[in-house]
């Protein structure tokens, strides 16, 4: 891991001062048209601005540790499961600036309704996914008339403070409802996190003792907002571009990120940099595990499918809803405040099957178009993914040409894991060979294990 | 009828220059604070403007419908319901303003994600509810490639013109889900406009052959919002508050207008009017028909609960959804439209009960809440609606004081519709005794009829 961890110690470019003011057009790649005539985008160079205007950190300085652990030691207490601790790392480093903590009932019913909050200044943020802690009955009495609680881990120990708590019902079906647009059983997210979650909510404001790590070998790619900014103003990027992923990256993948750049440098950008940003958090049974999608994406690099001079692999440590054109949106806005200006968004975003329909949950164009037109995402440039297939007549992914489909070979991710399970070889340059090995071997150690599952690592 | 038809055709005070530029401050009855510090709100005399700076109206001028008519006969064809035609009269007379048509993907997109729409400037307006057609897949072929269609009615009469049409997916379970916050079967509006529904929907622009009429008597309520614009600037209001309402008016209602217009008196406006304005579309089957409750209210009028002088009493052509928080925002929007400035909410606005679960659909509170932080409706000054009861000491509707809980009754629509069923009495002073005597009348007609409602108007 050693090899790829460096990608982003490094410092290709020597440190200029950035052309804060300079301000280009942006005519070619636009955001889609709603009804209303297009302006020419402009863009700062320079880091985007995060939302609220700064990167609201939550962890307590070193120096205050011991008196907030004495504290939360006399508090009510809240044990946290899996995905809450991840929803406790991303709050503590800003990926949901400006939110101060898990949300209070005024953002819940905002973000149910408007996928968005306005602020003190009449701003609007995007805020797409509630990112809320649920309570029992037994729970809420114990806490009885206390302003804060503690939140603790698996093993008891303080992990966080809430402060000004303010509690409210959790109507699970309407959050689903809303959030999803189907309350069809057997959604993941749901599943793990709300179905079987206490009957109310509770917010406030959040202290974290101390920063959350995992130690699973793989805490040095989990980049806060703040590193993440610091490494692109290191590298004097004047554009950033963000991937979301889950899955193993292919040549199609690599495909579309390297002619990015290439779009962004024709556009007169002079250091765009790639932030690889594969979700680290809770993802579907079936998904390949966060250490394997690693140990894939540190070979794409090796064998020099992407150009590390201009990448950044990090981990995103968000759980995944799987909530299409709504998650897409807080993909898209936790970006924002890390740092990227650029966003690529693929067919079917943040998607899955229908959970007892034989159909996609959403319309495959809808997380685009929603994308385009959500409130407080106004500042980011959307890219549209442009669709690649394997091209039979060049041996190697291209991006579709429609005036000649029968040379294309469209090959899904079911049909990648198929081919993987039975270790099976896809087409020559579908994938680098070293990045598909570590498929075959991922398989190859279900097999063997046939637990279904490669355990995941757990927050603390 | 005549007498309350009257009602919005006098003009108390003789006209005067309306005094635009004069803005008061409007400190006591203020929006429902966020976690934000709440600025004293300016109110500017004079009509509020409505949404998108003008009220879209749909009709072609007179001269041009027989040229309309010969064009809609030549034009593939849609048969609209009784649901389709009410949206077509709240479309044609602009209440749903800005917009031109029923929507296309992009407004619906927008409208189930946002509840809002973005305009061409920039600017929000709010837009909560779908106002869509839909048609099913043997309609979508018989369209082919036309770019307009002609809607008609139930007796193939041209109503309209839809031009520049767009086609795109009815994902209903999604629609319903975010619409709702819930796909629990039962849902009144659901079953009877969605569930049977094609499962494309038709967007465009309309052209309207003449006004929507319904033949029922009780046209002359029909006001447009530039009718009832033109009926506020006659009355020289310096404030307009709607009261939207789907049940009979009790005492408890009639307190709270006439308070509300006190309070206002008290801030400084001069002539505040009331637009009490009952909902004329579809309603669920145990809700009172709309002829049976412009009855009981035009002898609210009549027994002088309400002040004629300042009172506008005009039918609102919308169907109902019941969907909660989400519905509650069209009805105040549209009202923006017609020239109201204050908005009264009550108690789980366009709630009801859920149709599977024993407990209400929302929280009662979600309602006001929703309101006051919806995006598009900043400029209107929500009213929450104060608790009236039947205070026995004073035999009369009065507002509840949590001080002596036990002089208080609580009425409700089940015991109220259960008394009148019964032909018992409410105690005096719930309602006015004319008032009382149409409901009674109404379920008299009920038992008689056997059929178990009285058939609604439809419009033609």
């Amino acid at each position: 891991m050693a090899a790829m961890a460096s990608l982003f110690i490094k410092t290709p470019t020597p440190s200029q001062p950035l052309p804060k003011t300079h301000r280009i057009t942006f005519p070619t790649i636009s955001r889609l048209s709603y009804s209303y005539k297009q302006k020419p985008i402009r863009v700062s160079c320079g880091l985007i601005e995060p939302d609220g205007g700064k990167v609201v950190e939550l962890v307590v300085p070193e120096s205050h540790r011991d008196v907030k652990r004495r504290e939360a030691m006399s508090l009510p207490k809240i044990k946290l499961s899996r995905i809450d601790l991840e929803w406790v790392h991303v709050l503590s480093e800003g990926w949901a600036s400006p939110l101060t903590g898990f949300m209070r009932e005024s953002e819940f019913l905002q973000t149910l309704h408007f996928n968005s909050l306005r602020l003190g200044d009449g701003s609007v943020v995007n805020m797409s996914l509630p990112i809320v802690l649920d309570i029992d009955d037994s729970q809420k009495n114990r806490i009885s008339g206390s302003a804060s609680v503690a939140l603790i881990d698996s093993s008891d120990n303080p992990v966080a403070l809430l402060n000004n708590i303010e509690i409210y019902k959790h109507n699970k079906e309407e959050r689903i409802a809303r959030t999803w647009g189907t309350t069809a059983p057997g959604l993941p997210y749901v599943e793990e996190a709300i179905t079987g979650a206490g009957d109310w909510l509770i917010g406030g404001d959040l202290e974290v003792i101390q920063p959350i790590k995992y130690h699973d070998g793989l805490d040095h790619y989990r980049l806060s907002p703040s590193e993440l900014r610091e490494e692109f103003s290191k590298r004097n990027a004047d554009a950033v571009f963000a991937f979301q992923l889950r899955n193993p990256v292919h040549n199609g993948h690599a495909l579309l990120m390297t002619d990015t750049r290439r779009r962004l440098l024709e556009m007169g950008y002079k250091n765009p940099v790639l932030l690889l940003h594969p979700l680290g958090g809770f993802t579907k049974a079936d998904d390949v595990p966060l250490s394997w999608r690693m140990k894939q994406h540190q070979k794409v690099l090796e064998d020099g499918v992407l150009d590390p001079e201009n990448t950044v692999v990090s981990i995103f440590p968000s759980p995944m809803h799987y909530a299409g054109p709504t998650e897409v949106q807080w993909h898209a806005k936790a970006r924002i405040n890390a740092g990227a200006n650029f966003y690529i968004v693929g067919r079917d975003p943040a998607g899955m099957g229908h959970p007892v329909e034989k159909r996609d949950l959403y319309d495959a164009d809808h997380g685009k178009k929603v994308l385009s037109m959500a409130p407080g995402l106004e500042r980011l440039n959307i890219l549209p993914f442009k669709v690649a297939a394997y091209d039979k007549t060049k041996q190697k992914m291209e991006f579709f040409d429609p005036s000649r489909p029968q040379d294309f070979l469209f090959i899904s991710g079911t049909k990648m894991r198929t081919l993987a399970k039975n270790k099976e070889s896809p087409p020559d340059g579908f994938m680098c060979p070293g990045g598909w090995e570590v498929l075959v071997q991922y398989y190859e150690s279900l097999a063997a294990n046939d637990s279904g599952r490669v355990p995941e690592p757990i927050p603390a």
